[in-house]
């Protein structure tokens, strides 16, 4: 078994929607929560999902990486009940190349498209972008890569007819502009000031505006399109620094014009850290970031490459150290890839064991991350070429019709009681801690 | 001939989009083309006008009352060079009741549509009075009325298949919206400050950004379903408390995402008194001010009731003293309302000498007064009777055919060239200075 870490420092962290940084010790989720005022996931709650959709928890939320939420009971109550239900995402369009990183909530979102039979919107915020980025680029620009980024989203496998897609620079119209009339109302300069950091003076007005429209779909009466005037219960999928959006959008139901609308649930990843493992979000954009993070267009090689350059390791300094202490788990970035995409429960807890203790060794463990990185991204890319314009185009597409059924499903046998005991944020079976977060690991 | 006024202290005046008093001297016209930059409307200007039309020149014009302008001359150009123009105007609905001054730019404009055959584009602005207004009235409130003074404006005779009217807060999308973005990306908060006097911490966002929504109008590309690709260069009639907004206009044409659009051209109006001439704008919110008003929707007995009680007159207080220095038309109000309302040249010239000279008296005037008025008020509820439901889609419908062309009429005589010399801005023929204001007046 590996040796506890060294005890650090506390960890300094700053998460808007717009910084996720910490000051090298990686993240401490749970502080992260008591900080929002969120609810840690536990295995009570991914054996209600389970047996309320009939359908495996994702491993994202088996182990813990998806660990926060707010209101999903309410949220599963509904489903329950046997009433219609909503998702809603987004993805800022700054670059052509996404990485691995932005797969997280999309792959999730996948998963309760499809456990929860829901209809999915969404925000292409190609005019967010424009707002933020100071690159001289214009908004056609943004909406190009909206287009672009949509097909990688598409290739994951979305169901056409239960999936929204939309520029919200252009579309943004009808309903929902005036949902979106309503909340500007309703919030002044200040609140924007309080909740996000911006500075009303200097920052643009797109940029002072722009909590309002991630916002507003995340109540189903922006969509007349697709559900009419039925109120319908939105969970919103999300890594944890866009929670802000989401206090407000919370908030806004409580006052006056907002009265009569659903409170949205939500419900909250971590981040994958970059190859350097030093706990940062994966970027697209910095450029030391940008080599130390896998892209989805990336070729074997490359990443073959990057990861045997790059990729932080938790083994030993040297193979006696090693076979003696075995791996630090907690910073070592091939196991973290390995939590997030390797589907199997089994082989990742026998390499957790032997790993850990020293049997296995680094370059043997960089190897499964090779294996498991390519057999992904080469299966997006296969899947990606048959994303063709027409494609794109129907799921942006309003005038058609989307499917509100749910799929009747084998009952599912619920785990052991204590296998539930042991998913889920709050027990940790890696990391024999509270909660993993990557430990300060020295610039590679 | 009317003794010359007393010099009065100089004039205080505040002049917002959002608030139009002074300090009981009435306006300082000249000292707002100064204040705000813009260029007094002189004869030539006129006979340009006429000529390039062949429609003789609006009493508005004529007489003064619009007074002020930017870049019409380019504007112009484009027309005399057979370039398509258009127009935009817009109507903030804060009431069902609209009084006679909201009607000046609406007259001016009907005018201008007919003389330039250009297509019209009028915005209700119904989210603006939203964000404004703290009456605890929803959107949709707001919705309703800008209907009704749609059916109002289109009384006034606007042709159907050269006009569009919006409703801005659901319809705003497409090219208009991407218009906003990047308006909105080009703004900061500061900017609002400076030009606006909101402030960016304590108002709403809606009314942080409005004056982005306001502007975007002026820019032909926010209407492809008019204009196509086509850069039509925009006029935007109204009363220069509206001036801010197309300052904004002007220079966003400067900045990187706003260059190669066209400067929008502006004209400006005086504001028409309230019946007790104490020069502020006529008003539809305040109480009492009020009662000083008329509305479109008054009977003829109430408008004679009201003129009689409110109506400030400028005549003597004792006849003897009426008949001996005669009557002060600068504060006269049943003369301005004449100067604004009565078509007849010859006789608006008559009551001018014959009441400034104390031969007419007060009573007289009134009378004059109140059958101008009522026949005006008259003629409008008959128009607006025709104006169905159906007419009102019919105007807001996006998907008709629109008619840009233009008629073919016989070349106008102009006047002698001394009669230009009379018109417009920088020549009162009726109150012998250089602009009218109405002076000081004690309330009624």
């Amino acid at each position: 078994m590996a040796a506890a870490p060294a005890k650090s420092a506390p960890i300094e962290q700053i998460v808007t929607p717009w910084q996720a940084t910490n000051s090298g010790g990686g993240f401490d989720y749970q502080k992260l929560i008591k900080q929002f005022g969120s609810t840690a996931i536990d295995g009570d709650l991914i054996r209600r999902i389970e047996l309320a959709t009939n359908v495996p928890a994702h491993r994202f939320l088996r182990r813990g990486l998806f660990f926060s939420q707010r209101d999903i009971a309410q949220w599963l109550d509904s489903f329950e009940h046997g009433e219609e239900v909503y998702l809603y995402t987004g993805r800022g369009p700054t670059s052509e190349a996404m990485h691995l990183g932005h797969m997280v909530p999309i792959e999730f979102t996948k998963y309760l498209q499809d456990a929860f039979d829901a209809i999915l919107v969404v925000q292409m915020s190609d005019d967010e972008k424009y707002y933020f980025k100071d690159d001289g680029h214009s908004i056609e620009h943004y909406q190009r890569l909206g287009r672009e980024n949509a097909r990688d989203m598409i290739a994951r496998g979305f169901r056409l007819n239960k999936t929204y897609i939309f520029s919200n620079a252009a579309e943004v119209a009808g309903e929902m502009q005036l949902n979106v009339v309503r909340m500007m109302r309703a919030t002044t300069g200040n609140q924007i000031k309080g909740i996000f950091g911006l500075s009303t003076e200097d920052n643009n007005i797109g940029e002072i505006a722009w909590p309002i429209y991630q916002s507003v779909p995340a109540y189903s009466s922006s969509f007349p399109h697709l559900f009419g005037k039925r109120k319908v219960g939105c969970l919103v999928p999300m890594a944890i620094d866009q929670d802000p959006y989401f206090r407000l959008a919370r908030d806004f139901v409580t006052t006056g014009p907002g009265r009569g609308l659903l409170k949205p649930a939500a419900i909250h990843s971590e981040f994958l850290t970059g190859l350097s493992g030093a706990g940062d979000k994966m970027s697209s954009s910095v450029t030391d970031a940008h080599l130390k993070s896998i892209f989805l267009s990336d070729k074997p090689a490359e990443i073959k490459s990057k990861i045997t350059k790059y990729a932080f390791s938790g083994g030993g300094a040297t193979l006696k150290e090693h076979q003696e202490r075995g791996a630090l788990l907690e910073v070592d970035v091939p196991f973290q890839y390995l939590l997030y995409f390797l589907e199997d429960d089994v082989e990742l807890e026998r390499i957790a064991t032997e790993y850990g203790q020293g049997r296995m060794k680094t370059s043997e463990i960089k190897a499964m991350m090779v294996n498991t990185v390519v057999s992904f991204v080469e299966d997006h890319q296969r899947n990606k070429a048959l994303v063709t314009d027409a494609v794109v185009d129907a799921f942006f597409s309003k005038s058609r019709e989307f499917d509100h059924g749910r799929t009747t499903r084998t009952a599912l046998v619920p785990r052991p009681a204590a296998e539930y005991d042991k998913l889920g944020a709050n027990f940790d079976r890696y990391f024999g801690q509270a909660k993993p977060h990557l430990m300060s690991a020295p610039p590679v």
